[in-house]
């Protein structure tokens, strides 16, 4: 049989000890634990990234619990679950603020949903700002040993989950207004889904129009120059073959590309 | 029985080889190990920042050897050293530069202290420059194979360790004169201990007094507000709830706060 | 018998999910598989610093299979490879780009080469600028899990491999001319291999002569102070006691040093 995975992904960074402390906590509680990190890179208190990182990562996951923070309300109000998905063997934990739903729709759906604040396996602490540490990680440790949800906190709807809108392409007139909804680290520039189709790609960018050609790799291109294609998450993409777009065109997540129609 | 355990920190960075090659030097001699990284992010040479983050997570670590490299000295006079602690089953293996003498008080002090530099189990290697690979790593890996600490190195006395000073608050009339000590991540400053208190902390910076609620969480205060609390590692600390207090205030380690009394 | 190991290079950075989802594909498919992270920071695309830390690692990794993805050209016409060496048990995995030869020279040579990029193992995906994930990873799986070489690709001749050329050091009458050949983070300068001698070295820079002792520590040297010594890749090299020679002389990869003979 092999070892319970735990995966991770956090906004934590590779600076302090913030992800150190959590791998500690799981070994500590689940000695057979294998932790695999998705990611501790997301920009701080950016639920967005953390979400459509998640979603992309947890479909080649093995089975396991999927340990997700970014979590800019800790100590506040906001709700700490657990969920279940429809695909066997999938749990993820953290807070109740969007970043786990897209990932749980990836596979399957929530089946089941549990509020897990009060879980008699946290950590009693008098600090409230590192929930990971003290309760977000013992939770995912006690999953791993074997521990059904429901003896880590009380049912709740799936329903009563927060939501989080992604960005959405949406028409107007001849032109389709495109959010970018993600940077990634090689500066490719991930778009709102829309039906990318072939041949090429008409954009209205900063007063001037542009032709970009919509291939399956970046080098049906030559270096230096723009391309559309669907990207490794599966989202329609703009790209430059050998250098990056979001610095060639000055975008950021969240600003609109206009596409002619 | 669960394998056995080194966690392992560094001010090597994650751009070049090195810490993957201290796995590799590990992984290779004694392939039972788990390796938990700690972080490898300590700013370049840092001693202190390295000791802070040490001696925050050794607490949270499962028994084991708990490697520590941020070494400025290297290949000088400094002495490289290997303690057990008070605590049963911890071994911490670094340069004697004062990284890890904090962490060992935080499992209950330094019980026996050995000098590893002569150690037999150290790479032949004509370089002098990365005792991480060709002599902490090879020790930690030979505790981690069970080998007693006295083969590997010569008892010397815990009160000959090079002593780090961590800065101390002190008082100046009505005024606390608190540095910061560290700045986590995401611009958090801690600050040396005194007593929080509770209510309103009311700090002089920059000729302006400036009164800052003493609370449990972020989200007590609204969002882009200062804040006191006791931060996860129990230290007093000043924060902004969703933004940096160190860019918020232009601070940084070693920079005093005034804390009127 | 100890789990079977694959070691992992790339250009990914620690932004975005691409780490965790190669591993979450290696754990998938290879469960008992132990992965090394040797680092993932290598600058985007920089084929030439990805084959020096590979080259630099591997030596020091247990016998296994070493994922190397360094890639601008995914997608294209490059070939993707398989090497075994001449060193028994080691197969590197990665694009046919002369990021795996100077490594695979480090382990003794290469024995046998494979093409893999129709491999049965492979990911179907309409995508196609994601072969850590949808190639690469699971041919790597396939072979910790003890499938041969041979099953996954299909033999080429080792002379037909993409070379890729370091940077040497050239006599100009009475001076060496010397590429730097990397920077690591702490910014010290590793260099073309020349016979580094002992004494010292005098360097023209920037129209000024420079005379830098020959030491085996930093710590030979006052703080502050330049030295040339061997580093620990076992190069000659030019650092800072304490600092950054990059910085201190404006250098960078690519740059060349002027060293009177």
């Amino acid at each position: 049989m092999s070892a319970p995975v735990v995966t991770f992904l956090s906004d934590y960074g590779y600076r302090d000890e913030f992800v150190g402390v959590c791998h500690g906590v799981i070994a500590s509680r689940c000695p057979a634990a294998r932790i695999i990190d998705i990611t501790h890179g997301i920009a701080l208190g950016d639920i967005h990234s953390g979400a459509l990182a998640l979603r992309a990562a947890l479909p080649h996951m093995p089975a396991g619990v999927h340990l997700a923070v970014v979590d800019p309300g800790v100590g506040g109000k906001r709700r700490a679950i657990a969920l279940s998905t429809a695909t066997e063997g999938h749990t993820l934990v953290g807070p109740d603020n969007g970043l786990l739903v897209h990932a749980a729709e990836a596979l399957g759906g929530v089946r089941d949903a549990y509020d897990i604040a009060g879980s008699p396996v946290a950590s009693r602490t008098t600090t409230t700002t590192f929930d990971g540490r003290d309760l977000f990680a013992p939770v995912a440790a006690a999953l791993a040993s074997g521990t059904a949800p429901g003896e880590l906190g009380k049912a709740i709807a799936a329903s009563s989950l927060v939501a989080l809108e992604l960005p959405a392409a949406r028409r107007d007139g001849a032109i389709l207004l495109v959010p970018v909804i993600s940077v990634d680290g090689y500066g490719n520039l991930e778009l709102a889904a829309f039906e990318l189709g072939t041949g090429v790609l008409t954009l209205e960018l900063g007063g001037h129009v542009r032709d970009v050609q919509i291939v399956r790799a970046f080098s049906d291109v030559p270096p230096g120059e723009l391309l559309a294609h669907v990207d490794s998450r599966g989202a329609p993409a703009i790209a430059e073959n050998g250098g990056s777009a979001a610095a060639r065109l000055g975008l950021a997540p969240g600003d609109l590309i206009r596409v002619r129609l």
